[in-house]
């Protein structure tokens, strides 16, 4: 009974406002920590800065060990993705790190801590959930783009590859090339330089930058157009909770069966 | 009484039309003049400058005064930040202005004295309040791009900091050099350079663009939606001053009752 | 008599499709020999090329006679804007062309017979014209962001002058320099030397880009919601010829009054 | 018979999902040695991409002839541009190649063996096809940007050519500098550089990036519309499946007919 008691309490407060602001202020203070340590700072404030890491680290753990007992069925804690990415990125955190390797790691891990406010401010994990939403949509016109690079990255390889290595010297390297092209980052350079050989290669280019540009546009148009949908969708239900052309058909055929059973009376009477 | 009388001719002449253009004249022969000290100009010139600007500066003090004094409630006229603005600059225009220093700020003041365009014509000042209006919808969109950076810039700092200190230094230089990558601005030159150390590190930035391109055009498609939405509200609302299906039900459900008022009578009559 | 038949058949013949496509093929032509002219060619050639823009003077003098003979009010005919042009256009290409001066006019009037092309083919003209009558409500937005760059620029002649004279000596260049900025072009370097000496100066052209964008981001929707807008009633209307709302109101109006009409009748018999 | 039953089951085969995601396996793989080969390769691997390759050709043959046979009618099998695509891909490949100048031509075939997979795959076909339909709705706004082009590059010749032959030299590089200009890439060094001769040439580049962007974003608007149009249909009949206006109006008629019926039977009555 004490345990469940304690669980009721740490549901309610895992709930509670306050607790949650709580959390996003550590996080935020905990994100300007890990800016602050890539100023040239002397050397007792990387002390003071260990300390408060150590602090934040120990809150942190606090707070999952919170929301751990508050929930009702332990399972259903580790099925949410979230909640597995907390535990982990508090975890690491507590990895004694001395030697420079993991030194590296535990730097890193630090930074993932500020992806905690996704985690726990509910509009943002809405936010994000919405934007991977829209990823699959896009699949196709994705796999077009792609097939464009490949198909442009491997003509470049053959052509291009003697006249310079570095841009053109495998597959990879062209696609990041094609990249680069496709954001229009000096890709006159780029283009001047092998026309020098072939003199017809602007066309290699321009087709490129024509046909991707056009996939783009499509993929971009196409998510708008998605979003639109829904919102079409949302209005018109939201503007039109009025009765529908089928209710007042239904309505006109009721009254229609009402006339019509008055005109054989009618005939009856007549008779 | 006297005093009432001229509150109220002073009330006429702010709303007067050929005063409002009048005051828009002399803030665009502001603009020109403060356009013109920018240039290279013999000495004589700039005393006559000089002078203008002080008919200016009059001109504009007259214009708030009577504008103060057209205004009912004395008090309502500080309650508009346009008035307050507007006030500040005749203000700090009036100083004079001896030394360098004040010299540069008071330059910057009668540069500012363009914005009075927006706080005298209408239209703009309607049109920049609904840019206003547009941000916070965007506010967790924005949180959202601000935490990416962050942790790019956190991560680059990290990484990156040994090979360009220029760039990569703190994390303040590394969130200004991937703006810099986001607006593809010689992005592959700042890319090549921590290549040489990180064969991989084309990742980082790849990952970064696509992220916050994708944030960036969710942020752009969610304005695009919100201002369609209205636009759509408001359409409809033209387009169907006629009567809603509502109404066509009620007046239906009118009709039934009427028939069924119509039937009973009927009834009472065969029998 | 001769006369109205001679002007009854040119009419006639304008308004013939071969004619049109003979004209636009000319024009095409044209071009093409403009185009030429742009090469390294043999003496011969140039000679030839000199023929051809004579015979190509000469059936647009023919063209346009014909259009104004056909014309049935010859006042009318110079009522249009594109009459004038074409006509303009024409006759200085006339003028006998030998110094040098007079001899780059006589190129650039040539260049702009392809503008013709507008004049001629009507789905082009139609084209220019809803451009054009996109611009005016523009207006505010186009004046805003003016507002925003003449700021800018000022400020930036004000403090940078002395850094680099050649982009911000005086607003003119300001102006050019903040727009380079605007379309991303080497916007680093600019910033970088300014940074040198005001070490904040990144804050001026951050937000600097960030404000112009917004403001341009806005002109954009604006003509998407408007363009949306008009599309939105062409399609309501081709959508919806079926009846209105309204009809049917009135119509069940009408039955109503048929019930209430027999149900009098009904009282009168059961008396 | 036996070729019947072995066109049918060819047919069935054809049409197995299982053997469309095996040919799309062999596609990604055939892409994969094309993409390896672009790699410095130790000499016995060579031989193995040797064999692979043939085995793929061979695949892609069998496939072929299978979905040939599969066809009921031989005929129809060559009016589907994909299905000459295909076999023009595979017959090409088959010829053995010895010298280099053959060797190109046959790894360029190869490349092309990844358009295979929008062969296959339905659905990128379908996306393909709908982008191509978008294609011939801008064809007005392409030969206006055209036009402005061309115009741009005449002028550009004339004036610029002493300055720097290498950008402004015929027509045909000068539209490629134009082309360079409105992807704004290092803009400002092509406009510097004649700024220097000509002093106002800044307008006639920024005269050619408005006219061009204001004729380049009405394209797009006119491809999103052009889009909206097509959903905003679709929706309209899946939204509303429902009756009609009509059909009301026509059962609103009826019941009218019914009452009309009843009230002269009531006269009837009444007489």
């Amino acid at each position: 009974m004490d345990t469940l008691n304690l669980q009721a309490r740490f549901l309610t407060l895992r709930s509670n406002k306050a607790f949650e602001l709580f959390v996003v202020f550590v996080i935020i203070f905990s994100a300007m920590v890990v800016g602050a340590k890539t100023y040239e700072l002397p050397g007792w404030s990387m002390t003071v800065i260990g300390y408060l890491d150590l602090a934040i680290t120990l809150i942190f753990l606090t707070e999952i060990t919170i929301r751990f007992i508050g929930e009702e069925r332990k399972r259903d804690f580790f099925k949410s993705g979230w909640n597995i990415f907390d535990t982990l990125i508090v975890v690491i955190s507590l990895i004694p790190i001395q030697d420079s390797e993991m030194a590296l790691l535990g730097r890193l891990v630090r930074i993932f801590r500020v992806l905690r406010m996704v985690s726990v401010i509910p509009e943002l994990r809405m936010l994000l959930n919405s934007l991977l939403k829209a990823l699959p949509q896009l699949g196709y016109v994705v796999l077009l783009l792609f097939i464009i690079f490949y198909i442009y990255a491997a003509i470049g390889s053959i052509l291009f590859e003697q006249i310079n290595p570095v841009l053109w010297g495998d597959i990879t390297r062209s696609m990041l090339t094609l990249f680069r092209v496709m954001t229009f980052e000096d890709w006159t350079d780029v283009m001047y330089e092998t026309m020098e050989v072939y003199g017809f290669s602007w066309i290699y280019y321009l087709s490129f930058i024509f046909l991707s540009a056009f996939a783009f546009l499509n993929m971009i148009i196409g998510i708008v157009v998605g979003v639109m949908d829904q919102e079409h969708r949302r209005i018109e239900q939201e503007l039109h909770p009025e009765p529908s052309m089928s209710d007042l058909q239904r309505e006109i055929g009721e009254l229609k069966a009402m006339v019509a059973q008055l005109a054989p009376q009618r005939i009856g009477t007549e008779r």
